[in-house]
């Protein structure tokens, strides 16, 4: 199988591409390098089955070119920062909507018709039901990155009624480990190293959320592309636990060595459209055999160790 | 107040800017005049308090002047066709979604905050739930059309939690009445002016649809951004019943006197996206106060009333 991955350079893009080489298939990277990083494909590129095209999305034919011969399409480039949205949101717009329209269009000239995307549960807005599942009510949007994925979704599950694709969409959670990149725990790391004695946390602390480790995702969407087989597949990705700001402040700080006066900027929200609360029912994951290996604190753990391995992600992107 | 209506030369524009006019509101209208009919605005123009934009709604500077000192948006614009998703599936992402997405931009860069949309009940996809109310199980879409509607309202939502809009979503059943000019009564319509013999109908005949009559569609849309006033108000609109394709055919067929023979393409859907069933749960609209006056065979036969006095409408859009 020839794998097309979109956001080839990302977080998980990069860590799929690994995987997917791994198992003995040909993969096609696509990057634009807004956020992806050169690093992350350092293995990949040695592999003489791995191909690498440094474009934007917006731009379809290049898109289009790039993606000939491909069997399978894992659409993972997106705008990639919930948090920023009210100060540019066309980015969510370009980046994850009309990207995504693009990726089903070059599919569509070049005959591909399998698709698994990386949408996320900041779909379900503030929902009412905890865990919430893939079926829950029909929810109202409060960011721009959930409303951008949503879209995405949209195009993607009307492309499979109307050109017979068949879809994966994977609502994640918040994912950690190796190659993470941006988020609260970068965050937090970078201060903590600036000035160990304080650190100044978005809201009150007390934001619930579920995370996953990276390894667990790439194998649930391994198992569910495999097992799945319906016109379109969604899946909740995450743990089966939350764990609280303040939670996650403590492991950091416990493995850094360092206690920090904290900082609270007050609110139950972080910024606007931020989820306080986020756990996503994953039964339906489960339900083909799939468990995390990793509990949230471990994750969190892996992730600081990987951060403290690489100070060269304090670099720009590229 | 000064209402700024896009697609004010379009059915439901139309009837609206004449009503906000005979309410001694101003009105801007704003149309690309794609499907739109200068005739509908014919009483509209003999009114000073009305001005009429011609231009389009992907060009945002062209927008973002006409909507100048606007207390209101009405954005009705939309590529109106559900049925030929699949023939120009970027018509649906430009005209519906990026489109939408620029009347927002254009609201905040003008300060105007509150927003009526015309979505659809596309937007349900095929639902399990019927009459389906507005918070039923997070559907999957099967239509470009109603995933471009899905993709504005989630950016019309995140607007309202970002910048503070406030907005009033509408979810119609197909609408029928003066102005009506695309759709299957005029697809009958026409066919049997030409041929009185024979009628060919999409699907088996057997699909069933809920209808609203336009001047109870605009009379809804009144009660509700009147009584309203959450962020994000959500409304379905349609009648309580539905009927089926069969019924209109006789509705129509007596009207006009003909008994033609029914030739049927065969199978549960028209087309590639139709849903089978359409029948939305309207208590919510309801509970303020609304009813329709108008049974959907009522509004059937004004239809058809409509387009025996207008022949005009053969003729090309603009």
């Amino acid at each position: 199988m020839t794998a097309f991955i979109t956001g080839a350079a990302g977080f998980v893009g990069s860590n799929l591409t690994d995987r997917l080489l791994a198992l003995g298939h040909d993969v096609v990277g696509f990057d634009n390098f807004s956020t992806g990083r050169i690093q992350f494909l350092t293995r990949a590129l040695e592999n003489p089955r791995f191909r690498l095209h440094r474009a934007d999305l917006l731009d379809l034919e290049a898109l289009s070119q790039a993606m000939a011969g491909a069997d399978f399409v894992y659409h993972f480039a997106s705008n990639a920062d919930v948090r920023f949205g009210t100060r540019h949101p066309r980015k969510d717009l370009e980046q994850s909507t009309i990207a995504t329209w693009n990726v089903l269009e070059a599919m569509r000239t070049n005959n591909v018709r399998r698709i698994a995307f990386a949408s996320s549960g900041s779909v379900y807005g503030e929902p009412e039901i905890f865990p919430t599942p893939e079926g829950c009510p029909f929810p109202v949007q409060t960011s721009f990155y959930g409303a951008a994925k949503l879209a995405a979704e949209g195009f993607i599950e009307a492309y499979s009624e109307g050109f017979g694709f068949e879809a994966w969409i994977f609502r994640f959670v918040s994912l950690l480990g190796p190659r993470y990149s941006h988020g609260h725990i970068i965050d937090f790391y970078r201060q903590l190293r600036e000035h160990p004695d304080v650190l100044n946390v978005l809201g009150d602390g007390q934001q619930r959320k579920s995370y996953l480790y990276i390894g667990d995702c790439i194998e649930a969407i391994l198992t569910a592309t495999r097992q799945a087989s319906a016109k379109v597949n969604i899946f909740n990705l995450g743990a089966d636990q939350a764990c609280a700001v303040n939670d996650s402040i403590g492991w950091i700080c416990e493995h850094l060595g360092v206690s920090p006066r904290l900082m609270y900027s007050g609110g139950k929200r972080g910024w606007i459209g931020d989820s306080p609360f986020i756990l996503l029912d994953c039964d339906r994951i489960r339900s083909l055999g799939w468990r995390p290996t990793l509990s949230i604190q471990q994750a969190v753990v892996r992730t600081v160790e990987f951060l403290e391995d690489n100070p060269w992600l304090d670099e720009p992107a590229g």
